[in-house]
């Protein structure tokens, strides 16, 4: 694995491409020829109403969730379901800057709305699949952004939704969390406004950007209690180069970018009439919302929140000692209770 | 104001200079003509059993302590108490390595422990003013580790203690978060290994480290609450700029590193046979350890461990929106909690 083969399917697994043409944008701006990569999972039946929806989170693809969240069995069985997850834009397998064509590619990749991600979305789901409703769509973090826009925009279509460790609008203490990880890049001289020729030489912003992760996306208790240990990393310095180092460095500055600054301007109330539980309210879907215990990013108390908005909807923090990064797949008895949860949301 | 008239008496007020000679470090090295800063209010009496030491936290000087904790009917009353505010060894106003002379200046300043600091106030307490009791010692974060430092160095001579949103020992997630406020500066190239030629050169990394401490120095509360309209900001720009940068703008790159060395270092059970539980337990001390809600630097489950390691120790967590800066008294609900503890301690 290095930079210039990162984003391929060697390294994220198969998956399908979507061209929607070109795409414009929601607050202005056209992606030319946008594609959407996804990977679906289990059989369409044939009512077309086993539909499960899962966008992906910052940095991540399409490949962490189907191995950590999907299988028989679990909760997102995709002997029961029809399972597709959709990479988000920027995420380097969907239409992201460090392959665009120029003149809009790098740091001129025009910016995205977690709502443009939405309608990309919706429009391969009813055109591709002329799918009309979803049993559930869920997702972490931008995922759960994605899950809620989802919700809002398309009421009659979601059945259920389950937001996890995400909010429908930042937080200003999450805001100030994106521009510190949107600076640890820009402020590399490296950087050059985005033209850089190699990823790798903006490796002192990424190893900055890692770093925070670090900070932001593990609890207090992680390293207290070691928890490197049992990933296999023998010291917490092993862990930040071998797993935070290693997860952000091969990645494309500009698409860290760019999605950060989409996750930035998340807020569901954007555009729409009313305040933020106004809009929450307008949800239908029967949700759960899910938050993490130890979770510095996105605090349970700020799900919690969001939570008591939303008519249908059930609130639930998952214990665990990994925070945030639980997504991760990192704690067994995460996921154990997240099953549990979206089991339940799925038999409503 | 500007860098260049920063680290003086016009700026942090009035104080005295103990030159301890040449000062040898404990981890080897030595501060040439070392001086501690140091003012002091109320009077020593005949007995010399009223004193209070209070030793300043990262980037902080006596002026904040002086003028936020101390005054008549405080728990802290210059009235009944003869109160030394001591500032740390590399604040600026103690011998630094923005004044240091050449060979030991800038990035060549010895690395400096909290158990160095201690030892020179000792001296100060002992040679200036023949004290040899302390009916209290005080301070918050790098202040709670020099307090630490105090009870176990010295069990004999203090009498009380309470340290404020600050460990004995670093833990895992202090020791990434001072590794991040080192890296802000230290990966800023014209930062050039210590030798820029004015410290505002140096401006991306101290804005950068100012946007750090304003992600973890606040509470999440503190930004969703907008606590800056009432701290006389009226956006959170305004106050990231006026207050965050505002404070550590015009700091010397090289003093902050200093300090961000000796506090990442801190731990009182180097060198010392035991364990921390067994180092901790040695403390001779009636104790109060004070913790702040919301404290993302220093978790007050950090704190209550630490306290019950000590025999003689009540633990308290503070209520309040703002988290670990509520220590400059931005909210007065803190300081009249502070007190109570203070005072009740004060009268046992």
């Amino acid at each position: 694995m290095n930079s210039s083969n990162y984003y391929t399917e060697d390294i994220h697994g198969a998956y399908q491409i979507y061209d929607l043409g070109d795409f414009v944008l929601e607050k202005g701006g056209t992606i030319r020829s946008c594609k959407l990569a996804y990977t679906t999972m289990g059989k369409l039946n044939a009512a077309k109403d086993n539909v499960i929806l899962v966008p992906t989170w910052y940095s991540g693809t399409h490949q962490i969730l189907q191995q950590v969240y999907i299988g028989k069995g679990r909760a997102l069985d995709p002997e029961k379901y029809f399972i597709i997850i959709i990479n988000q834009i920027g995420n380097g397998l969907s239409s992201s800057p460090h392959e665009a064509s120029f003149p809009q590619n790098k740091n001129n990749f025009p910016d995205i709305q977690i709502s443009d991600d939405v309608r990309a979305q919706y429009t391969l789901l009813t055109e591709e699949f002329s799918i009309d409703q979803l049993a559930l769509v869920v997702g972490g973090s931008m995922g759960a952004q994605q899950t809620y826009e989802w919700a809002i925009r398309y009421p009659d279509m979601v059945k259920r939704a389950a937001p996890i460790a995400g909010t429908a609008k930042v937080t200003p203490h999450n805001f100030l969390f994106t521009q510190a990880m949107m600076d640890s890049i820009s402020s590399d001289s490296a950087w050059d406004n985005g033209w850089y020729s190699v990823s790798t030489d903006v490796h002192v912003g990424l190893s900055r950007l890692a770093r925070l992760f670090a900070l932001m996306g593990w609890s207090h208790a992680f390293f207290k209690q070691e928890r490197w240990l049992a990933l296999g990393f023998s010291s917490m310095d092993d862990f930040i180069t071998g797993f935070m180092i290693g997860y952000f460095g091969l990645m494309d500055p500009n698409n860290l970018l760019s999605m950060a600054r989409k996750w930035q301007q998340g807020d569901v109330s954007y555009g729409r009439e009313g305040d933020l539980a106004e809009v929450l309210a307008q949800i239908k879907a029967k949700t759960c919302v899910i938050a993490i215990e130890g979770d510095l990013m996105f605090p349970p108390s700020d799900c919690e929140a969001e939570s008591r908005c939303i008519p249908d909807s059930e609130y639930r923090m998952i214990e665990t000692t990994d925070g945030h990064f639980a997504l991760f797949g990192t704690d067994l008895n995460y996921l154990n209770q997240v099953d549990e949860c979206l089991k339940e949301l799925l038999a409503k």
